[in-house]
């Protein structure tokens, strides 16, 4: 059993590294106040003894010892976040995972395989996209060279950012083997919540496409230039905006569209909009569904730039297929959750995740607990730490089944 | 008659102030490049031996003595520009006025009233709403209490920067009297350069309705917030964009429907944004007509939010009925203009000018000139050295009547 009063003192001193007045954390990928977050994690995986592996893409990783020299069960997610985000995201993950490990350490065990705890370079993709590039380059799916050119929206790129905060570590990506995989989630979705469940079984993750349109219009007085004679970039964001969304409800299901980013010049209440850059994000369980929500955003995005005379250009963020686990994992979880008295329920992820990624190497699975209202990449994201405990139990079991086996 | 090298030579001196790379000029109102300007306008002033005036609301007037002690006719109109401005727009009407006064001299001609060339404070808007501040508060239309306490957005204020830049002057404002007023300006929109017509005879100001709307919504996470549970405030600014322009269409004729400034947080790719802040601007010739346009707007954004179930506010910027100028005036100017054989056209300004203030102190009109493809607040903007010329000197007749009459 895990400590819940440890696992939630690291989860709240990880909540201090970019915390935000009034609440939550801004902690975007390779900033200050993530080398701040780095450093305390490395420093309580020290603390723990456990062998530290930090890669060429900052991905970092905590070994402990089993009985035999093979490839560790691990576990994992991420700390960075979002600008306006919480404290469960990606650091519930990491955290259980030390709590996992300082529980196996207090309780004298040592599995037959090592059992380590990762964090992975920006899954969140809030500052550099595509999101999860820390776990994709791990695991083969991008090059280093492509990773550390990736720029942020002020020109930095990940190779400049990495030596800023000296997370440019020495251990070669691409050659470290994992025996299992196993990350520990907020829903960040409201079933569990609604339906007072406490353990999601992620079977899958939905596919992403990201898309960043740039629209190029001709700024012109807005008082003068009639109607007729313009080509105003901000309308044609608009009618984007407005589009993606019937095409979310005219398709249905899992479909969800989403225009989160807009920037918009010259920006002055009096002058026709001539450059706006926007994204739109669209996911679906079904990656057909997603393709032919895909081809309906583009060929309307085509046809309004061309009514509206202004030139359209588009350029893939990240696009990820839909993602099923491994059923073996997948069905250990279910058991678990079931011999621990917990009720639970299969379901897809909504959100990308670095498991997704690291399911390409080994068997992999995760495990949701429920988060307040559905409410996350939101400062007020919450769980109960009850079902903190909880989650980290079956995460616990399942390690245990997996490096003992 | 107007020396044209003369007068380019003004402009082209002047397009130096806040010159952006590649063409056009940045010269917002009390910004560091403004006060450059500001400083070359009043140098040339004094060259001139003009008696300087500086309003403690910024405005700077030039008075070119007359044989008699009686309130000057003037001309004039603003230096500050949008972000991405062109050379004339409202700086054509203030260097034309200098060469109207630099021709008096060099003919050695003192007409019977005093002649002034002014320049009015943040005629733009594109800093510090509302737009034609100095004017307004120099007409009495607006308090100085008031207009130094408006901010920009970063919080600075106008009194703040008026000091900064070292001209908050010690002429009180709303008690300087104005025999006649005359603004040379660009025509900003495209009709007298397809028409092929020299002179614009300005009969009116289209009305002008300035709103910000703040729209506070739910920042979720872009991939597990079903479309139903969603509170997006971009999709609301994004609605009440695409609407705004199907009321111009719907109500036609003058009516026209800008939105040029949005800003979205968090702004990120994954996350539903929760705080927009947007502008519309509304113009129409006919008061009645631009009610109605308000109302229609203001109604959907209200339902619009409701549907979506965020919360929205609403912010008059800036609000003027249409005006009509004076009509001995603007019959001077087109006679004056056929006198001189250059073909002319009575028509109404899509634009605000400060001349539209003026105009409730003493009789007023204004003169346009063509502008190539009808291209303003664009670094494109472009009149034919020879237009502005023709424009000057129906400038200087004009004046020239009114001063001797
Ligand atoms: N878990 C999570 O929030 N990942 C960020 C990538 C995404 O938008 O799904
Ligand atoms: N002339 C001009 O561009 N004035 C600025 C105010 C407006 O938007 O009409």
């Amino acid at each position: 059993r895990v400590n819940k009063q440890r696992l939630m003192g690291f989860l709240n001193t990880l909540g201090t590294f970019g915390a935000l007045e009034g609440g939550g954390v801004c902690r975007l990928a390779l900033s200050a106040a993530d080398k701040q977050a780095r450093d305390w994690v490395v420093s309580q995986m020290q603390a723990l003894g456990l062998t530290i592996r930090i890669d060429q893409i900052g991905n970092v990783i905590g070994i402990y010892k089993g009985q035999e020299d093979v490839p560790p069960v691990m576990m994992g997610s991420h700390i960075d976040t979002v600008a306006t985000g919480g404290l469960y995201d990606g650091c519930f993950g990491v955290m259980a995972g030390l709590e996992v490990i300082s529980t196996l350490k207090d309780s004298g065990i040592t599995p037959k395989r090592p059992v380590a705890v990762a964090f992975f370079t920006d899954e969140e993709g809030a500052r550099f996209a595509p999101d999860m590039f820390g776990s994709l380059v791990f695991q083969g799916g991008l090059s280093l060279e492509e990773a550390l050119a990736i720029k942020d929206v002020d020109g930095f790129t990940v190779g400049e950012e990495l030596d800023k905060i000296g997370y440019k570590g020495n251990a070669p990506v691409g050659c470290f083997e994992v025996d299992t995989f196993l990350e520990a989630h907020i829903e960040q979705g409201p079933v569990l919540d609604k339906e007072g469940i406490k353990i999601g079984v992620v079977e899958s993750v939905q596919g992403i496409s990201w898309t960043e349109f740039t629209i190029e219009g001709v700024s012109n007085h807005a008082g003068t230039t009639p109607m007729s004679m313009r080509h105003d970039a901000g309308l044609v964001a608009a009618k984007i905006n407005v589009f993606a969304r019937e095409v979310a409800h005219k398709i249905g299901g899992s479909q969800v569209a989403t225009v989160g980013y807009i920037s918009c010049k010259p920006n002055l209440i009096n002058v026709v909009p001539n450059h706006v850059v926007m994204t739109v994000d669209l996911r679906n369980t079904d990656n057909d569904v997603l393709k032919q929500a895909e081809t309906l955003l583009f060929d309307y995005a085509e046809n309004t730039a061309k009514e509206e005379g202004v030139k359209i250009s588009r350029r893939k963020l990240a696009r990820f297929d839909p993602v099923y686990f491994h059923k073996e994992i997948v069905d250990l979880v279910e058991q678990e959750a079931e011999a621990a008295g917990l009720n639970s329920k299969r379901m897809p992820s909504g959100a990308g995740h670095d498991a997704q990624i690291l399911k390409e190497m080994c068997p992999t699975a995760m495990i949701f607990v429920p988060c307040k209202d559905g409410l996350s990449h939101n400062v007020k994201e919450f769980t109960e730490p009850d079902d903190l405990e909880a989650g980290a139990n079956i995460l616990l079991s399942v390690i245990l089944k997996r490096a003992n086996r």
